[in-house]
């Protein structure tokens, strides 16, 4: 039998104007799910994985044929349903209505565990979408690049002073996301030590130069990490490896790292994280033949991988989760003291989610990169006096290569998006742009997700699990037009631990869609003031009222 | 400190033509609500609940308060967002948007269980949303009752040639759902003995007409079946007790009813299952006191109850759960082959699902009985060859008595609803009608719910813990122009066991009106059809052909 999910060949979006559906509104997801699956963009794409363990754009290729199929021949009055990475059903609705509606790996919480998703999948009854995957707005590490950067920017604001210059960061995982590791790092001033287990990884990041160079071990390594630091050089260092196995002997060494952190995929003990004593294929292996007991292996190196994590942080080095549910299951593989490191949202992240910021993002359907770069021009000239989003978009310009499709991720929130978007429309409306462009974001967003590990960790009224919220989002962005709209289960943290939603619109130039614009990127990054407004978070209040939200029990604006 | 949860007073719908809002499509949701909390629907109005154990229409009554005042402004291009019971924002949207987005009682499955739900609860910060307590569509006992004989009638046809004559039912629980069971098995020909722990619920169904008789005690409920049964009379009849103690006396005593079965609120076995030993009152006070040891208590009681109903079945008594989960809570107090009896679904309601047949429901804001009475008429002249349905609104209407605005519920499927929504709109149009008519249906529905201890018992393919489906049907629903829509969890079965969606529309006998309702009549229910086909139903598939859906990898009609 052959493996319904496995194909051999490339794929990469169309470029240009020359539509291949009815209209732009069903390009943009077409295009957007072949660009998912492009060499350049997607970890596995032969076997439909786009990033973050198993996070797939299609349920198996069958579907991806008929999902392609369909959107050639989609009305600008049919929406099409995808469930799972399959598309189960063409359905009337109107124009301001999304064209896509997508529902992955979504499972009734009692059931909601990898146990249950694994024999689902099994069957083919399931596909894990991860976050930006399955949901086709994945661009590659750059899309995680900023969140990164942002990331070790603040944390040296809280610990150095805002200056990282002579400071190195220890870390794991060169993926589709952790990949965007050391070159944040390296754009935050610096160094980095990254371990990865698997040199194809290494090799890929050494090729899009998101990593600058590979030690051939640790005392290597180490050694770089002092000549860097001590020159003030902010570069970065691959080391293949096991982090369960370097990281401890770091801590017996007495090295003393600047800040801590991973993004392994912890998530997935089965798909995402190696278990010491093992290589690569070993693992792939085991993983088929005994699944409970690979499970298991991978959990319980986990555990040894936070136990050292938490030595670094008794040394006093700030130490955190990256979102990848490490501490959880070190904690139920008995690593008690498990969340004494804190997570990255809480600690770095939320007061910019409360004024609605976070991964906003958009792609250049024409493949053109000069488009990408008329918008960063565009960006500078509509929010003038923000200095570091300024040294982002020169920094992001300079040492980001594109992959696949040309596209660019900022940090924007309420207010901006919008301001942003409708110039976009402009552009394409005036030829300034040589086609259209499709603006999205992450599931990571102020007010798209509940994953009490991560995004929702620690709320202040202690609101973490309520997942109302993302369903909300989802709700009302479909009510407002946009193009394409996905609800998830299981995204960052895995099975059981959270659930987020995704939004996509297209600026195709027309008024119509200049209406839409208006109101779904108002209203995505307003519901994530909301959320935190309504757990009380004095920023998200101050911003609504700024804004002229109108939240019933907090604020009514003037009519 | 006063209970945020509990006002004196009276509500009712306002009736007649003269709008509090401003338009039908948000005095629909206001009466609705309103509705909803009539003392003639709700069981438990001051404390703002509807039914179904703790299945309420607010968070509490200053969110109330707020949901009104802010439907009485909402404009036409304006979407109310819910967040469990608490008017959260107002956004603009567009005049096909619904204009009201609902999201009750939704929890990260990992926290998904009734411990983090009462945490949560206490704090204020949650509210259990039942199916159509929290989403508007509650049209009291009424609701349920033809779902309720459905079923008997189903059950009289498989296991007594079609013919209840002469037959008893034994079942528990007269509250808001389970109050109908004595009405729906007199309809069904049958005679009926209900157990309830509470006169005060027993009193209420006899005012009611629900039930015909209460007996003083076990002997002479067993005496007048006796009689009724030989006499081949349909009597219903209540007995005040604990259907854990009086269930297992009646295996004791050798008596073999012809069918059993129980909705008590076993989902809820903090608020809603009496534990032995214990008065109603002693119980609530208990819950406060001690929630563990009080759930415990219930929990223990309901795997007393379970071992009777298995005695009953290894009797060859056709045995089966009602959908209030109380296999699993049994299962759960080491009761290991409580899951040998069926749930109602997979038994007999699976092939009404899988022609996207449900409880199809709707009710006259005039609050004009004639209103019903002509859209009954109109049924029976759209729907002229059903002999079925036809005898069935001609019981409805002699035999039960309207609560609160007057509604009717009709279980019909893909082809029929479109029909019949359009001719309503056609007739507020015309004046035929006096006011606008809602229209809405269960969560319990073809395409609206992933419950695998009820509606998805059992699926075919084994995709019973997939809740893609009900989240696609939200999607679907807004995206189609529904007025409100709903998205919620636990409904039915309790915390961490189901999710499901609602929705409602609003015939105003407009052009706008009559397009969103042939959208959302025909897609909602189109959702079952799929969902069914999906999992391989071979009459869904059918249904699919000849209803000309687009299924992309089953379907794909002649454009
Ligand atoms: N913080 C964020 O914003 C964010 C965003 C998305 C994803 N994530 C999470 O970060 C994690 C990584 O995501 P990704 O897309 O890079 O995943 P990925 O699966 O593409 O990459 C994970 C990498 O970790 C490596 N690895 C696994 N076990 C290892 C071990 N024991 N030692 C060293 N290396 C090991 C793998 O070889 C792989 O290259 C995931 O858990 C994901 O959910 C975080
Ligand atoms: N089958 C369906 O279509 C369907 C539909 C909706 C709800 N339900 C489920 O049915 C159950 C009942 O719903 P409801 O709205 O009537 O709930 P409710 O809370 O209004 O009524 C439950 C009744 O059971 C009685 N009761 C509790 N413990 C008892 C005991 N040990 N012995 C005798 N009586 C006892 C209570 O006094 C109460 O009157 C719920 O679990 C609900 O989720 C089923």
């Amino acid at each position: 039998m052959t493996d319904p999910r496995y194909r051999q060949g490339e794929i990469r979006a169309p470029r240009g104007t020359q539509l291949n559906t009815k209209s732009w509104l069903t390009e943009a997801p077409l295009r957007m799910l072949m660009n998912n699956l492009d060499p350049d963009v997607a970890e596995n794409p032969e076997a439909l994985v786009v990033y973050g363990g198993i996070g797939r754009a299609a349920r198996n290729w069958e579907c991806y044929d008929q999902i392609v199929a369909t959107l050639k021949n989609l009305e600008d009055d049919e929406t099409l349903l995808v469930q799972s990475g399959k598309p189960v059903g063409v359905f009337k609705t109107h124009s301001n209505a999304p064209r896509v509606l997508i529902a992955n790996s979504n499972l009734v919480p009692h059931w909601a565990n990898w146990e249950h998703f694994n024999e689902l999948d099994a069957k083919g009854l399931a596909m894990y979408g991860q976050m930006t995957a399955g949901s086709w707005i994945y661009i590659g590490s750059q899309g995680i690049v900023q969140g990164t950067y942002e990331t070790f920017v603040e944390a040296g604001r809280q610990h150095y002073g805002g200056d990282l210059t002579g400071r190195w960061i220890l870390t794991a995982g060169l993926g589709g996301m952790g990949g965007a590791q050391p070159l944040a790092a390296t754009l935050a001033g610096a160094c980095s030590l990254n371990i990865e287990c698997q040199q194809s990884r290494i090799d890929f990041r050494l090729r899009t130069r998101y990593v600058d160079e590979q030690a051939t071990d640790l005392d290597d390594a180490l050694a770089r990490i002092k000549r860097y630091t001590a020159e003030g050089k902010a570069i970065s260092i691959a080391l293949c490896g096991n982090a369960a196995d370097i990281l401890p002997e770091l801590v017996k060494r007495g090295v003393r790292p600047d800040m801590v952190t991973d993004q392994t995929s912890a998530h997935d003990p089965l798909n995402g994280y190696l278990p010491q004593g093992m290589s690569w294929e070993e693992y792939k292996d085991a993983a088929q033949k005994d699944p409970a007991g690979t499970t298991k292996a991978a959990k319980q190196t986990m555990a040894v991988h936070v136990a050292a994590m938490l030595e670094f942080q008794k040394m006093g080095v700030p130490t955190f989760d990256y979102g990848n549910n490490i501490r959880q299951m070190a904690l139920e593989e008995g690593v008690e003291n498990a969340f004494d490191f804190p997570g990255f949202v809480p600690a770095y992240i939320r007061p910019l989610f409360c004024r609605g910021i976070g991964p906003f993002r958009w792609a250049a359907l024409s493949g053109d990169p000069e488009d990408i770069y008329k918008t960063d021009a565009k960006v500078k000239e509509l929010i003038p006096d923000d200095e570091h989003l300024h040294h982002w978009l020169d920094m992001a310009r300079e040492r980001i290569q594109f992959q696949g499709l040309p596209a660019r991720i900022c940090w924007v929130g309420l207010g901006q998006r919008a301001k942003l978007g409708l110039a976009f429309n402009e552009m394409v409306r005036s030829g300034e742009l040589s086609a259209p462009v499709v603006i999205g974001r992450d599931h990571l967003d102020s007010g798209s997700v509940a994953s009490p590990n991560r995004e929702t960790e620690g709320m202040q009224d202690g609101s973490d699990a309520v997942s109302d919220w993302p369903l909300l989002n989802a709700l009302l962005n479909t009510a407002s037009g946009a193009t394409w709209v996905s609800l998830h289960h299981g995204g960052g943290v895995g099975m059981g631990f959270s659930q987020h939603s995704g939004v996509v619109i297209v600026c195709d130039g027309t008024d119509a869609a200049a209406e839409r614009i208006a109101r779904v990127l108002h209203n995505d990054p307003a519901t994530g003031v909301m959320r935190h407004a309504d757990a009380g978070y004095d920023i998200a209040i101050d911003c609504a009222k700024e804004q002229g939200l109108h939240l019933p029990m907090i604020t009514t604006p003037n009519k």
